[in-house]
């Protein structure tokens, strides 16, 4: 049990739980009771280890920044062909979008507005580090074609953050889409907005 | 004053005012007092008007959907020519979003998970029905192309809304993309998207 000892890994433990009772009842409507009742901590000890409720926000919202990082953005940076390197990240977003075990994700993107002041902030500046990724790439695949660019990379970006993180909406996994031809659709369906061609 | 005491326009009026602090404080944050003070009503007068909380959310949405049959639907069904038709759909949908004054239809976007049971599947009941037209609207589009369809209407339908509906989450009306600009560029990359060619 001395992995249980490791400060970060209760930090987690605490944020994957508190984050499915944010998803279940919304940020305003649980308690801190409600996630020290989840995690078996008195509301003093949950207090203890999360400091306040807009921290332990701030806490899953950065977490879910660090599975991001570490699912997609890590593995997608080391690829030198722009058009596959956007091609991983679509796949890769798309995969921790529609996984539900990643629910960290899911509050990230339902309770944007909730966090505020520094906190938020410093969210934001790991969002915008993500976006202004996403939009290079983007610009790096267009540079790459002879013809001039068709659509600016901020709203190529951002219609495709619209596309991926809408699903967490609608797509459901056991529905009659698997996953696979899903990215593939969307991924195909987004080369053809960008360049006019596949 | 007469106007004032029409029902249907009153709970309208109530259901502006509660869009704004649903909106601001998150259903689950917002009181009823919280409404009631700012509609000017007792908490008993408020809850007279609108039986419920619950049935309060359920205004608002249905009233947005309203605004969406009105400024979206009812014009462009009588478009004969599909390809118009779609465009026009998306032309009026990203009006709706990026509209602030249409703040009903921001909480339709970020509270759908707040209302339960038959009153939900009324909303959802006239959100399949919008739906439903621009994946037919979609297929129709596609009939009229000689190539096979690149994308089932579904899938497409809902990529388009997630690019439209998330705007909410980032477009400014006072940032460095007109609205025109924005409708004129999403218009083109769906189309694109959708049928391999502008």
């Amino acid at each position: 049990m001395a992995q249980r000892r490791d400060p970060s890994h209760e930090i987690r433990e605490i944020c994957r739980t508190a984050a499915r009772i944010f998803y279940e009842k919304g940020y305003d409507g649980a308690s801190m009771q409600d996630i020290a009742d989840a995690v078996g901590l008195t509301k003093a000890g949950l207090y203890h280890h999360v400091g306040s409720k807009d921290r332990l926000l701030f806490e899953i919202m950065n977490y879910g920044m660090d599975i991001l990082d570490e699912a997609v953005v890590s593995r997608v940076l080391q690829i030198a062909d722009p058009t596959e390197r956007l091609r991983q990240t679509i796949i890769g977003h798309i995969d921790l979008v529609v996984r539900t075990r990643n629910i960290e994700i899911t509050v990230i993107l339902h309770e944007n507005r909730s966090l505020k002041g520094e906190l938020r902030d410093k969210i934001n500046t790991r969002k915008q580090a993500y976006i202004h990724l996403i939009e290079q790439t983007i610009a790096d695949v267009q540079a790459r074609t002879p013809a001039p660019p068709l659509l600016s990379p901020k709203l190529a970006a951002f219609a495709l953050l619209g596309m991926i993180n809408w699903l967490y909406q609608w797509y459901r996994r056991d529905g009659p889409v698997q996953q696979e031809e899903l990215a593939q659709a969307y991924g195909d369906f987004f080369f053809r907005g960008l360049l006019g061609r596949s």
